[in-house]
C-alpha cells in the first residue's frame, strides 16, 4: 500500500473539488483525508488531500505525470504530491544555545519526528559534544566577516552532496544569505523568540521586558530575505508578570521556543503548511 | 442563490467522499467547504459540506429526496442538510444568575448570532427585567415536586406551539427531565461550571477550592440523562492561584461561562456539530 | 472596622519592608495583605499593605498624614492611600460598538464591580438605547474637527462636576487630548483590540489577517500621548487559523476586548495597579 | 553574603507579619522578598520571606535557633529557614518512557536547574544510554511483586546514603509505598498525565479520548498515599479535538508533563511551595 499527500492551490473557481476526487477514484485511490480552504480576499482555493492506493501498478511518479497533464493544467494549479514512500531530510544549523537542539535530538531518539538527520551545522564548537552524545555528524563552519561566503559554500555542498529536503535554525545566530533562502525557498525554518510582529530583531525578551507585556511569545517562520518577516506556521504564548526579569523571560521563553519549533517541524514533515501571499495555510 | 450544509456519518469504506461531491456537482451545486473525519476506533466516516446552487429549479426539499433515494441508501448515511434559508430558534432556560443571560442577550442585540430568541423560560422572577428591557417575552414557570410534572407540560407546550429547534440552559438550576431530553436529543446545551469530567454536580467551584486546582474550567455539553455526562461541545480554562477564595473562583468562572456557552451556540446553530458515541465532531 | 490600602514606591534600600509593617503595628492596624517588588534594573522599591483598623478614632485622613510627615518623608517616597469607605467613579466613553458596554453594564448590574458609573459619555447616538435600559445617564458630546475643543471643555466639566476618579475608554473611537491625558495621569483605561506592542493604531484586526499571525490579542493601558503607548495592564489572546476571515478575527476579537478591559477595571479599582517609568506593577 | 528562606504557617491573628519583620531586622537581614497568604476557611497564615546578612558572624543555624526559642514559640509556627548555601539533592525514578528523562538532563546540563543529581534509579534497563550519555550514574532495580520489597530497601539505602532532599518521579510506572512516602512526605513529585481530579489512574489519555474531551491536561503533585490525590503543584493544558487520536493526546501530552514536571522542580528547589491541608500554597 502507498499513502500520497496532494497539496494544491489555485484561482478558485466551481467544481475543483469534484474534479479532484474524481480523477483519485478514477485511478483507483481511496481519499482518507480532505481538507480545503478558500482566501476569499485573494480568490484563491487550497486543498489537502491524503489518498492510500493498493494495486500493483500504482506509481507516484506516474501518478505526478497523469495529473499534471490533465487536472493541472484545466485548472492551472500549483501543487506538490509527496509520497509516504520517503522520510523528508533536515539539516540542523545551531550556535550556543542547546535547549531547542536537546529537545528536537531527544524527540528525535524517541521517534516523534518522522524525518532524518544528516547532519548539525554550526559556527561554534560549544554544542558538539550533544551532537556527539546522540551520534549525529557534527560540522563546524565559523562564520566571519571575511569566511562568510566561503562558508556558505561549505554549507551549501554539504546540504546537496546530502540531498537535504529543508533547514531548521534552532537558534542559528546567523542571517542566512539571500543565496541559501533563494535555493531552499519556504524550506528553512526559523525559531524567532517574540510574538511576531512584535519585537522583529535582536534581544526580543529584552524589548518585551521594557515594553511590560504582560505575555510573552515565539514564533517559527519560514525564512525569507525580509528579517523575521516570513510566513509564520505557529506561535506559542505565556504569562509573565512584573515580577519576572529579563533572566525569567529567557527562561520561560525557552519551553515556548522549543515546542513552538517542534511544531513547525512537525506540520512541515507531514505536509500540512501551504504558502501564499506570504502566510501560511495549514492543515491540521 | 441558496446554501445548504450537508452532515453525514456513515460506516467507513472506499469512495465516500468521491461519491458525495459528484452527487453535488451532477445538481449544480458549488461545494464551498468539505471537511471529513473518520473515528479509526469505531470506523465510522463523518463529513460536512457546504454548497452553493444558483439555478432557478432548486429546492433543499427536492434535493433532500434525491440524496436520500440514492446516496444515504448506498452508504447506509445518518444525514441531516440544512437550507441557510432557515433561522434556528432557540429557547433560553434561566433561573437566578445573570452573566450567561446578559451575555447572550447582549450578543443576539448586536446582529453576533445567528438565530431567534422567541422566549425566555424561568423558575424564577429575579431575572424578568432583564428580559424586559431586551424586550424577550419571558415565562415565569415556578418548579416545585408537586408542580414538576406540570410545569414540564407548560414548558413543553411552549417549545411545540413555538417551533423551537433547540434549548440553551444558561444556568437554569433544574434537572431536566428524561421526556424533555428524548424530545430533543442532542438539541439542549448546557453549560456547565466545571471542566467536566472533573467535580460533576452541583457546586463544583467548592469541589475545585477543596482540591486545590492550579485551572478552574467551563464545559458546554449536550443533555442527555446521565447527569453532566453528555456530549461536550467547547471548553475553556483559565488559572487560579491558592490567593483565589470560591468567590474569586466563581467570579473568574463566569467569564468561562459565558464564552463558552457562546461557543456552543454559535458551533450548533452553524451545523458544525455531529454527535456520536456520547462525543462530538466539530467541523470548525 | 476600616480597611486602608497603601501604595508605595521609592529607591530601594534597607529595611523599608520592616519599616513599614513597623508603623503600621504602631498604629494599632492589622495587616491582612502585603506584597512587594523590585525593579532590580532599576532599582526601585515598590510595595502594597492592605490593613484593618478596629479602634474608634482611627481615621484615614489622619493616618495619611502621620505616614507623610514620618515614613514617607524618610524614604522619600511616593505614596497612596485609599480607604474601602469610598467607591471609585467611572466615566465610560463609548462611540458605536457595543459589545463592552453591554459587558460591563451586565456586570456594573450583577454588583460585580466596586465603583459607580455617574454617567456614560458618547460622540454618537447609537448606543443611548443600551445606556437607557440599564438607567445610566447618557451624554451625546459629538466630536468634529470644528466643534473637538469645545466638546473637551465640556466633557471636561461633566467629569469634574460629578468629581470622576477614572475613564474608561470602551472602544471610543476618538483620540483623547493632552488636556484630559494631563488632568487624568494614569487614570484613562484604553482597550486596544492587539496584542501590543503589535499593530499599534487602527484596524489591527486587518493588519493581524494580513500578517497571518496564528494568535491573536487584545491589550488593556492607560492612555499616554504616545499613541497605544502607555503602561500595559493587562493583556489576552486567543488562537486563530487561517480559516478565520478578518470578520471571524474581530469577533473572537470582542470576545477578548471584554475580559480584558473588565479585569484591568478591576484591578485598577482594586487599587492592585502601581505605574512607573511606562509599566505597571500588579499586585494581584 | 548569605540568602536565606524562610517558610512559615501558623493560626492567623494580628502582628505575626510586623513579628517577623521586625525580628529579620534585628538580626540585621535585609529582607529582599516577602509575601503572605491568609486561608480565611481555615484561618491559617502563610509566609515566604527571603533575607540578606552581610554581616561576618551570621550563620543560618545560629539564626534558626533563635527564630526557633522566639518567634515560632510565641505564635505557634510550623516553619522551615534554607540556606542558599546548599543545593537541594534530587533522584530521579524513571521506567520506559524517556521524554521527561530527556528534558530534565537537558536543563540539568545547560545549569536551568539549581539541583544536584546524584543517581538516576530504573525499573527496567531501557533509558540507561541516556544516562549513560549525560554521564549520571544509573541504578537498574527490577521490581516484581516478589522483589519489591528488597527493591524498595535497596532504593532507601541509595537514597540515604546519597543525602536525598527529594524525590522525582518522572513516568516512574510503579506504585510509591507508604514506607517511602512516609520517609519523604511532600517531597516525592510525581507527573500525571491527565489535567487532575479528572482521570485519575492508569491510561488516562484513554479515558480523555473516550470521554470526547476539547483539552487535555497534566498535573504535577507531591505523591500521598491516596493515588494521584496529593497536592497539586503545577498544571497544563492543551486544546484537543475531534481530528486527534489516542497517539496524538499520547503525543501532544508528552510536551505538557515535561513543562508541567519541570516547573514542579523549580517551585520546589526554590523552595516556593509550601503544603497545607493536601493543598499548596505557591509563592511564585
Amino acid at each position: 500500500m502507498q499513502k500520497i499527500t496532494i497539496l494544491i492551490h489555485c484561482k478558485d473557481r466551481p467544481n475543483i473539488i469534484a474534479s479532484v476526487t474524481n480523477f483519485v477514484a478514477e485511478k483507483q485511490g481511496n481519499i482518507v483525508y480532505i481538507d480545503q480552504h478558500v482566501d476569499r480576499e485573494q480568490n484563491i482555493f487550497f486543498m489537502r488531500l491524503e489518498s492510500e492506493f493498493i494495486h500493483d501498478g500504482f506509481t507516484a511518479d506516474g501518478f505526478r505525470e497523469a495529473f499534471k497533464s490533465t487536472l493541472a493544467t484545466t485548472f492551472g494549479m500549483k501543487w506538490r504530491i509527496y509520497s509516504s514512500a520517503r522520510k523528508p531530510k533536515m539539516a540542523l544549523f545551531v550556535s550556543k544555545y542547546d535547549h531547542c537542539l536537546y529537545d528536537l535530538l531527544g524527540r528525535y531518539n524517541s521517534g516523534e519526528l518522522n524525518l532524518e538527520i544528516p547532519f548539525i551545522i554550526s559556527n561554534h564548537l560549544d554544542l558538539k559534544p550533544i551532537a556527539d552524545s546522540f551520534k549525529i555528524p557534527f560540522h563546524h563552519i565559523p562564520v566571519t566577516k571575511d569566511t562568510k561566503e566561503a562558508a556558505e559554500k561549505t554549507q551549501l555542498e554539504l546540504l546537496e552532496n546530502a540531498k537535504i529536503d529543508f533547514i531548521v535554525l534552532a537558534r542559528y545566530m546567523q542571517i542566512i544569505s539571500e543565496k541559501l533562502i533563494t535555493k531552499y525557498p519556504n524550506k528553512i525554518i526559523n525559531i524567532h523568540h517574540s510574538f511576531l510582529p512584535a519585537f522583529v530583531g535582536a534581544k526580543p525578551y529584552h524589548s518585551a521586558f521594557k515594553r511590560g507585556v504582560k505575555i510573552i511569545g515565539a514564533t517559527s517562520h519560514y525564512v525569507t530575505e525580509e528579517l523575521d518577516a516570513g510566513p509564520i506556521i505557529d506561535q506559542g504564548v505565556t504569562q509573565v508578570t512584573h515580577s519576572h526579569s529579563i533572566e525569567d523571560l529567557i527562561a520561560k521563553g525557552r519551553d515556548l521556543e522549543k515546542i513552538v519549533l517542534a511544531n513547525a517541524i512537525k506540520l512541515h514533515t507531514n505536509r500540512k503548511v501551504m504558502v501564499y501571499n506570504n502566510k501560511t495555510v495549514i492543515f491540521s
